[in-house]
């Protein structure tokens, strides 16, 4: 077999990041979902600039820093509490409705999360979500002060599991993370997590365009950085059948 | 006197990237704003994605890449001719009302720019606007082949201009940009290019929020990355004053 490993990225992935707009909106009525959006965003953002600042905070912190922007910049009023219970969903996450039973149907592979997250975020969620039965690591990029795209990050890969970037597939929904994997030289199938919103977007007229629907499409969409995947998918079904042909 | 040296960043900060819209409004009449908001997040993405990949590419293809994105999320149909003709204006931004009177007011100290331009990009630039004639230098971070926030990138000034960190005062409207100028030494001036819209946006209600107010407030509010600049400055003019009592 050529595929040895199947390796996930986990925030947008395999947990929807989305899944805390509930908490959000609760919280905000109203801004629940451009809360989100915009957060994830700038997380994203606070991720890249620190690396290359060389001035790594964990990816709490990061996740953290960048709420609190989110906030200030919606022109929000919250206390602490309004604070902590939101930071608090981000550690349980919904598990996307397909995942659970694509890592069973390839439970003869190494399978693996590689994600930005601290192992304590990591691990927490992965416990929430029960997938430590079937995952046999959940690598940090924490371990090398580092986040993705880095080809330190994905070079952890291969170090955890000891299985080479041509025998491993990464799986990322997030285009910036497709393409990095893909120079790093991994087999990289990306999957869109389109929503109907980004799909309607080419559509509208400009007037109509909301936010949302932008910042959305912002995420969704494959980036211009020299890189494409090998597969592109439309739902974690698709992968045993990649995998066993592979 | 204990500031040698005020070294610019370029975009948004001496020249008005924005100042492109009256093109792209020209070439795709409703969406000019909406593709120059989106064309510079990317743009920024894009050159510190590049630069954590490792996969250098200079500033004039990454602004080229990231306009056939913008492109093609906004489901916008262009020929060669027409996508020349906004890159074409990129060349020759306009100049912020501000800078040259501050520029001239401080001709006793070494002026000069430090961009992610690319050289050719740069020196067109400064000539279309008649600042080759008070600047010192126009430092490109293509000679390091990284990306500002990048330290290599900063390091830049004193290898060129042979002035230490602790007598440069750097000027830049990008948040991100002077949080990687202050984490890397400098003595730094924000100034900030507060546009109505992103004044006004605390105060609107979630469903008015227009895209184009979101994103221009997301480029213009001080980021949360553990670092502030020494100065906040709303114009140019303010500093001579800055630079003389420094």
């Amino acid at each position: 077999m050529s595929i040895e490993a199947v390796v996930f990225d986990a925030y947008g992935t395999l947990y929807d990041v989305q899944s805390v707009a509930a908490v959000t909106e609760d919280t905000f009525p109203g801004y629940g979902d451009l809360i989100t959006q915009v957060w994830r965003l700038k997380q994203l953002e606070y991720s890249w600039l620190r690396s290359l600042m060389r001035r790594y905070a964990n990816f709490e912190a990061v996740t953290r820093d960048s709420l609190a922007y989110t906030l200030r910049v919606l022109g929000l009023k919250y206390d602490g509490a309004a604070f902590e219970r939101i930071i608090e969903k981000y550690l349980d996450l919904d598990l996307y409705p397909d995942a659970a039973a694509a890592l069973a149907a390839m439970k003869d592979r190494k399978l693996a999360i590689l994600s930005n997250g601290s192992p304590d975020m990591l691990n927490e969620l992965v416990r929430n979500s029960g997938l430590d039965r079937v995952l046999k690591a959940t690598i940090s990029v924490d371990a090398d002060k580092i986040f993705k795209p880095s080809p330190d990050a994905y070079r952890l890969i291969e170090k955890t599991l000891g299985v080479p970037p041509a025998s491993v597939l990464f799986v990322s929904s997030n285009p910036w993370d497709a393409c990095g994997a893909k120079a790093f030289g991994l087999n990289v199938a990306w999957i869109e997590r389109v929503t109907p919103e980004a799909m309607a977007l080419a559509c509208v007229e400009s007037e109509a365009i909301a936010p949302l629907a932008m910042f959305k499409a912002l995420r969704t969409q494959m980036d211009e950085l020299g890189f494409a995947p090998d597969y592109r998918i439309r739902s974690l079904s698709e992968l045993p059948d990649i995998v066993a042909a592979a």
